[in-house]
């Protein structure tokens, strides 16, 4: 038995997210599909972390044991062979240790958030990033984002169906770049809680509008209350970046 | 009357190409028709370049007269919801004066070639970029496209369909810059023949591959001879970005 580690992109737009559910497609069931036409075997595919349905990957880690032995070059270009027609592109397979475990062994996840500032709708980023008409403010909203850096109680941005045991993460960087019409959310901890990532850009957004304060932001998390947080930013806007290990 | 001017981003995918065909849906009859339902006045629309089936626009501009007032914001506004769902977004409209002309009034035109280089399939950038699996050399391919950098007989570099008086053009830019997988090829001039971008681009993959040396593509351009040039590319990965006045 060998356990694989992959680096995978794919666009979350026709999934219902990472994880297999009964209402439709998932990143799991294509790739373990994929897995199983390629191999024979019925493979159980672990991700560094779960992502919601129409949130996209640039770099998801997963691992899984396969029985059959492979060349890592091989095991990718097969694999990418038998996940068409799915948007899912593996980039990278590698061999590694039995105790490797892609959530378990993670020591760090990166996303960005991308949100397209301007009127007009979106002809080529729909589904890709977040529309948001109103002008915003990159500075404020970076000020704003300073408050939710570090160890910190966050159940104010915190899913009420989030399955953490604790509410207290690290959060290592959340800063807002503007680069023309698009603001780039880059966000970094060891682990986040669900929605959490989602959760800060509904409030930052809030911000860069000017209908909050960056000072509202610490407030706001001081709460430890749901209901003082920002909206939910859509999923369209969040990529996950890289895990690191 | 006033005349227009608009600023129009569309993804390519979906469309036979700017002008209007019988075999589908083109960019040009999406903006007529909204025209017509928005205005009720029967519009043709002229663009600055047009474009082929599958190249994208981040910035195409065009111009048409309407007989019925509008104020600008209300006209983008409008003509956006009008568009809907094809994916065509107006940026900017602008009233502009009677002889404007969105191709004869165009000091110079821009365009981003976009090639994704790296083995695995694209999950995300499908049919928004062209996929190159051999490594390409960045460098190779910047030195060969100073060969065609100034003004030139781009014979070799024409489609066999081009209407254009003269094969001779002036070419302002034409750089190659890699981003980690990606490379991004800028083009420049006053006005191109048709296909010249994506043939130039089919040319300097050659370079980037090892399979020619930066001296032959000056052979190619003074064979004017299109069979002595390398391949069009793919339309996947070309971008229309601006129009000069």
């Amino acid at each position: 038995m060998q356990r694989w580690k992959l680096t995978v992109e794919y666009d979350g737009r026709p999934f219902v997210g990472w994880q297999r559910q009964d209402n439709g497609p998932s990143v799991q069931q294509s790739l373990e599909e994929a897995l199983q036409r390629l191999s024979g075997e019925t493979v159980r595919v672990h991700a560094s972390g779960r992502t919601d349905a129409g949130v996209h990957a640039l770099g998801q880690v997963v691992h899984f044991d396969l029985e059959k032995p492979f060349a890592g070059l091989k095991l990718r270009d097969a694999l990418n062979h038998h996940l068409k027609p799915a948007p899912v592109a593996v980039l990278l397979a590698e061999e590694v240790p039995d105790d490797f475990h892609a959530r378990l062994s993670c020591l760090g996840r990166s996303y960005v958030f991308r949100i397209v500032n301007r009127r007009a709708p979106l002809a080529l980023d729909a589904g890709r990033a977040w529309h948001v008409q109103r002008p915003l403010d990159a500075e404020a909203m970076n000020l704003a984002a300073r408050h939710l850096i570090g160890q910190h109680d966050f159940t104010s941005f915190r899913a009420a169906l989030c399955q953490a045991k604790s509410p207290v993460k690290t959060l290592d960087r959340l800063e807002v770049e503007r680069q023309g019409d698009e603001l780039r959310i880059h966000a970094a901890a060891r682990s986040f809680l669900h929605h959490q990532v989602r959760n800060m850009v509904g409030t930052l957004e809030l911000v860069g509008a000017g209908k909050w304060q960056p000072d509202d932001v610490r407030r706001a998390l001081e709460a430890r209350d749901r209901a003082k947080a920002g909206p939910t930013a859509p999923p369209d806007g969040l990529y996950f970046v890289s895990a690191r290990y």
